[in-house]
Parts: structure tokens; sequence; C-alpha cells
């Protein structure tokens, strides 16, 4: 079924936002994700690009926070943004902590009761949505590329080290670079995937690297007065590390004081956008 | 007193968005602001530009959802942005409805009990928040104007139209044009002002505009699909009605299709941005 429901619309910057509701087959519940599409996609095809979004966001955030409507309509790229979890599941405490159930699906397709039965984050942006997005608006489908914030950066990064021929070009802001090493993705990955850390590789951007290939650079952008980085939640220099071994190209930018918040997303993301327009465009 | 505390500081576009509290005499309270200070602000004293926002939103709503810090750091222009009443001020029934009370000073200096003991939203931005501003920050103090949305477009012209010494452009965003004649406008200025309308009209644009001398034009921005103008609560046709019988220069673009969101707000600032630069500098 891919029966897609506008909730809201809005013009902006001459193309629309519209928040949808879908019943999803891979999360057995119902799903919530934002596009824009920009001015051009009534008159041809467009590239898609996802945004992956952090803890605690659903798709309103980057929708109203980020300024990328302006980018998007200049470059002609439809952006989609998914919820960040399944929610109202009805799982014993899944509204209780920040860091483990709604709004915080890491992008795993998790393996352990309760949460295996909706918490299917990874295929539904991998494979459903890929889909329902193709069949419901005019795209240019082997033209897609994602990028993502924090947990959001994390998932931008599995993606496409996992499928490098789903997506031209990833980029992050401040992404959780190698989620089996510190205490927020121990705690997140022992308890969607269980106690057999082997388990938690396919979705540790820093494991991943190791023996991936993608074919693009890689875009990162850090803040360095961001406290989770500061709180080595995010660990950049283990990924560069990985991908310099693996010789996959990647460009670690410091940026000295900003922080953790949207202010810094809004800061950066016209080179974000230049960077997927190289590769989706043309 | 001009002591003024910063909450939460951000670089944001090579310059920094604070959220500040301070003690307020005017409104004999605690009162929020944000500002954002553009890079050059390190180096030169800068333009001020006031933003006053609508119905139910605090100094945040503008300060992440317009996009505006992009373009005070292109133009180097500072950006005060208040909060839109007083609150916590303990009075009975202040956060009951949405258009009265907190959030909802409608930029009135009331004088009914029990408001008038904090809600002095007009002198607050017009004597008491530039004085707190010229204190605390290096500006050139001669060089301000205000532009403002809905509630705050109200806001934004009567402070303009009457004080056209004080700000050198106005403009606005799906504004209460003639609050005196819609709904909205009658009830709350019933309650801050009382029941003899002949109070109401120094805070009524359409009835200041007939004997005002504003020397710069006004810019206002109207979209179509808005909700709240299709409902009859902005009525820009009569301001400009009021405008043209006093020979005051008015631009009214309307929207087609946009609605009363920060989407809207979004996609046009950069145009009253550039409005004000003209005035602004140089």
């Amino acid at each position: 079924m891919s029966l897609i429901i506008p909730r809201k619309e809005h013009l902006s910057f001459g193309g629309k936002v519209v928040y949808y509701s879908h019943q999803s087959r891979t999360c057995n519940c119902q799903m919530n994700f934002s596009v824009y599409l920009p001015p051009i996609a009534v008159i041809k095809p467009v590239p898609v690009l996802y945004y992956l979004s952090g803890l605690t966001c659903s798709e309103e955030n980057f929708t109203v926070k980020a300024g990328a409507q302006l980018l998007a309509a200049k470059y002609g790229i439809m952006l989609v943004t998914p919820d960040t979890s399944p929610r109202q599941t009805g799982i014993a405490g899944e509204d209780e902590t920040w860091d483990l159930g709604s709004g915080a699906g890491f992008y795993v397709d998790a393996t352990i009761v309760p949460w295996q039965e909706y918490y299917q984050m990874y295929s539904y942006i991998v494979t459903e949505l890929p889909e329902i997005i193709a069949r419901n608006f005019s795209i240019e489908r082997e033209k897609q590329s994602i990028f993502g914030h924090s947990m959001g950066g994390h998932g931008a990064l599995v993606c496409a080290l996992r499928n490098p021929d789903l997506y031209r070009s990833v980029s992050v802001f401040a992404p959780i670079c190698a989620p089996m090493q510190c205490a927020l993705g121990e705690k997140v990955f022992a308890a969607y995937l269980g106690e057999d850390r082997e388990n938690w590789r396919q979705y540790d951007a820093t494991e991943l690297a190791k023996t991936a290939t993608f074919k693009t650079p890689i875009l990162i952008d850090q803040g360095t007065a961001d406290e989770f980085y500061q709180q080595q939640h995010l660990l950049p220099e283990l990924f560069v590390e990985a991908c310099d071994q693996a010789n996959i190209a990647v460009n670690l930018r410091f940026q000295e004081g900003y922080d953790h918040s949207y202010f810094a997303i809004a800061t950066f993301i016209a080179d974000h956008f230049e960077h997927h327009a190289k590769y989706l465009l043309g």
C-alpha cells in the first residue's frame, strides 16, 4: 500500500512544503515525512535529497529551521525528510527517554523485543520510503543522495556506505561516527540489536568505512563548540582514519565555535547543497 | 537598570544569535528578546532592525524559522526580536487564550486593569528596548528600522507611523492593518484599552495613516491563501486606501497562494532586507 495522506501544505520559494502521513508496511505503523517540491518539479522530474534528523526531532525541525527550501528551489532538488522513529506504537516506555524509542530510531532494523515489531528504520529509509516517493512524485529515481545531522548523520553515513549504488553523494553535520565506541550508541544498540556486538557493525559508520567503497567524497561539518562532540559522542576523527585506510575521500571541516544546533546547520547547508548538486545535476 | 542576562548563544553565519532576559521597568516584569549580531559588528557600529512577531510567538519563532541571519550577516545589520508580551505576571487568565494576555501583547500600552500594570508593549518597543540596545551594543543609534508579521505587522506599522523620525523604514508581512475594524482587534482593544474607541485610534495603522507622514515607502507582502486575510482580520486594502489619501507611499504585493506561515516570511524576507538596507546603510 502506498497511499500517502497530505496533512499540511505551504508554498515556499515558489515550490511547496507538504507534510504526509502513511501506513508503513516496514514499520507496521503510521509514519510521517515532509517533502519540499522545488518550482521546477511541476515541469520535469527532479533528483531527490534525503535528510535524516537527529535525536528528539520529528520531520518538522529541519523543515522549518534549516533554510533548506531556498537552496532546493535554486538547484531544483526535491527534499524528503522522514520522522526519526515510529510513534504511538504502544510499546511500554516508548516516550520515556530522549535517546531510545520515540524520536530515537537510530536508523537501524531492531531485532530485539519489543522494538523489532516497529523499529525498522534502516529498511524504511533505504527501501520503503524511496519506493513511496517514486510512486507518488515525478522524480529521477536513479538520482538520489542523502544527508543528515547527529543521529541522522550516523544514519546517512550508514545508508550511503552500505548502498554506494543507491546514493550518489552523502554529507553530514556533526554525525555520530562510531556509535559502538560511545556511551549513547552502546546503550541504544544493546536495546535495539542485543548484546552481540558483531551485529552492531553493520550500523557503525567507522566499522563500515573500513571495507566500504563509496565513489564520491564525503563532506562532514563539525562545530568545535558542539557539546556532543566535546563529550566524545561523535568521534569524527575515528571515521576519517577508517576512510583514509580504505581510500574513501572525506572532507572533515572543523567549524570554529559552532555548536550542535540548527544555527550551525543553516550556516553551512549551502555548501552541502553545492556538494550534492555536483553529483545530482547534469 | 539595564542589566541584560544572556540565556543562550549560538554562532550563526559568522555572527551570533543571543537570547537575553532583563527586568523591564516599563513592563514591570522580566522580558525576553533575542539579537543577531552580524560578523561586522565586532569591527564597527551597526544599524538595527527590529522585528515584531505575531500572536502566540515568543522571540524564538522568528529567530529559528525566518532565515534572517543569512541576510543580516550579508548586509551587516543587527536584528532585535522582542517577545510578544509580558509573561508569568500572575494576572488571572493570562495564559488562557491565544489572542489575549501571554503571547498577545498587541504592542499597545494597556490602560485597563489588570493588564495596565504590565502590558506596556508600545513604550517597551519604542523607548525602553532601543535604550537597552544602545547601552549594551555598539550600534548606529540613529539608524533603526522595524518590520513584523501579523500582530507584529500591526505593531511595526503603528510604531513607525507614530514615530517617523525614529524609524528610517518599515515593512510588514501579512499585517493586521485595521484592528478597529476586525473582530480580533476589537476584542483585544476593548480588553487592553477600554470601551472608548477614541482611545483605540492611536493603535490602528489605518487610522494613523490618515494623518501620518512617513518618508520612505512601506512594503507589505500579503499571501492570497492566508486564512487570516481571507477571514478579514488583516484588511490591507483599507490601509493602502488611507495611505493613498495621505500621500504615503505603500507597495502592497499580493503573493499568490502563500499562507500566514513562516514559510511565506522566509520566501520574501530577502526583499524586506533589501528594502531596509536601502535606508539603513550608506
